[in-house]
């Protein structure tokens, strides 16, 4: 903990909050820093780069030379449509639209229904519903369906196909040291799926092998460890390019904790909720107020411990200056917690009705995509 | 080994053969004996089981009441497509055939080309010559393509869509517990298809949940105990009827060694083998001689442990009054080892020639099936 970023960012609030211990990342497990140099070689850098919430990769120098030379490159990523979209779905989607739009690079975004059977115990039926919903969620921020490919795993063979390729080449012992002994047969094989879909974008139906990267949260680096291990062995059957990775720091709990949980309703809110229930979660969030206004006037409050400024950092506000602004306005005492929730409430319900207004027109879309009735 | 069968059959010259402790199949592993009781209930019994050959059944109580109140039911099995058909493959392709013309049932017959995959390491696509070769075989045997759905499990989602729900309702522990603790992780995968092809003729395109029976040797229980297991916990979804097996005893090596294996070529003879090498094997096969033919006219023969019975009981005669004439005439000396032995060589020629020229005629038609250019 409080090991120090590697690169210098827009702003770098989070020194009490880092998800892990970086060097340990970096030294012990391969994964490489996403730093200034590589920055330098990003034209107009997402803003999850610019705030040093991409904190590392794997072999995304891949996708750096697609960029320079104007060589196609594909974006993967995916939702378990296991409830509505909330702020974690948010992060990794909004990077998809990033990368499709800045870059042209073509999408691949699927939806994990044998992962939400495996996992949560959903029929495919049952889960076809939520996919509908999440898919027009992601179109509302801006994927453009035109240069994407989306499916249900469950009805995409080539994924199925890749997974019994794989799982006939990857032994019990690797599968026991990348996921741990689990008691759930099945999420061996939603592993084995995960990587297929990674690898969809490199399919002969897609054009054969392209540079591909995925942007993660740090917890889903064992697929990615799995999926480049596979893709290097069966290189010479595929001629796979190995698959690439960003990770993500994710945002604390709203309250606090140490993550955003179903399990804790205060921890996090969905796109579509209850607009009461949002500005509660807010105005009950975590800040780095101190004790009384008098103490905090004089002190200043703490920004880098304060949820209201991640979530303005993370997802609601697009200029760099404005979050600087806020931060520095806190730490000099000037702008209290209670005024700074009002202010952010206001912009997260005016971003979310935008949002929804842009959602409702996309449903049809989203069924017609996912062929629902 | 020695235990007496539980029934009396034609003939059963196997006392000494046996491949396993029956009393234990039928009191630890729970496989029920195929006994008289049975024997009575089936019209036109095969000549499996009128010699014995089928000693043990799970479940083929629901096969019976098909017959009885002539309902549909379905035979299921399938071969591994690694190399030509071989005595062992004919057994199983044999009581397809029968099940299909004494009782009508749908014939389901799949080629096991994920396992090739993950067991031997054979593409696909080299796997197809060998399927059209294998399928050729058995439409020669008489198995009537109109009745019958033929797939390669490389192509058959439906199979795949099964495999994956349920790898989700299975706990790892009873994976190992069943197949014990593999290396190759894509052996795991390979018995949930299977599991998936059992299933497959009660798919609801196939008019949904039906009796099956998969005559297999004893070598594949634990898919079959898989299987039902699985039904039992998905009936509720899915409205199996528990998949039921019959269990077959396999022959010997020729040669006299424990089975016919690949690693020991004098064991066992591929159908499409030179007829000069197939005459050698059978030439030098384990007969029940005695040393001298002087001892043999005097003491007669032991046609128990002999592999040309064998051969005649499993394979190449079909008249029961036969095979206890070639019994009776060696235990009373009067048919002696090299005469025997020159005679089934022609009874095999004959059936082999017979078989090849019927199996030229179906090449094309195997390939319509698989879909082969």
């Amino acid at each position: 903990m409080n090991k120090p970023n590697t690169r210098k960012t827009v702003i770098d609030p989070w020194g009490s909050t880092y998800v892990a211990d970086y060097a340990k990342l970096f030294e012990e497990f391969g994964i490489e820093p996403f730093d200034e140099e590589i920055m330098k070689r990003i034209p107009n850098p997402s803003k999850y780069m610019r705030r040093g919430i991409v904190f590392g990769h794997r072999g995304f120098q891949t996708i750096l030379e697609a960029i320079e030379k104007k060589e196609p490159f594909a974006v993967m990523s995916g939702i378990k449509p296991s409830g509505p979209f909330h702020l974690g779905s948010l992060l990794t989607a909004s990077e998809i639209v990033y990368f499709q739009k800045e870059f042209g690079a073509k999408a691949f975004y699927c939806i994990a229904d044998i992962e939400s059977y495996a996992d949560n115990r959903i029929p495919y039926e049952e889960a076809t519903g939520t996919a509908v919903d999440n898919l027009a969620d992601i179109l509302a921020l801006g994927l453009d369906p035109k240069n994407a490919y989306i499916w249900r795993q469950s009805q995409e063979k080539r994924v199925m196909d890749y997974a019994f390729i794989f799982g006939a080449n990857v032994t019990t012992a690797t599968m026991n040291a990348v996921y741990g002994e689990q008691t759930n047969f099945g999420l061996y094989n939603s592993a084995l799926i995960q990587c297929g879909d990674i690898d969809l974008p490199q399919h002969p139906d897609f054009g054969g092998p392209k540079p591909v990267v995925v942007p993660v949260g740090l917890d889903q680096d064992p697929h990615i460890r799995l999926v480049r291990d596979l893709a290097r062995r069966l290189q010479s059957t595929y001629g796979f390019v190995l698959p690439s990775a960003t990770f993500h720091r994710l945002m604390r709990g709203l309250d606090g904790s140490e993550k955003m949980s179903k399990r804790n309703p205060m921890s996090y809110f969905d796109l579509d909720e209850d607009l009461d229930s949002i500005k509660s979660k807010v105005m009950d969030a975590l800040t780095g107020g101190r004790a009384t206004i008098a103490e905090q006037k004089k002190l200043g409050g703490e920004p880098e411990k304060c949820m209201i400024q991640e979530l303005c950092i993370f997802h609601f506000v697009e200029e760099d200056e404005k979050i600087i602004e806020a931060h520095q306005n806190c730490k000099n005492g000037t702008l209290l917690c209670g005024e700074h929730k009002q202010e952010v409430v206001d912009i997260i319900f005016s971003w979310i009705k935008k949002h929804r207004r842009k959602k409702e027109k996309e449903i049809d879309t989203a069924r017609k995509i996912l062929n629902v009735g």
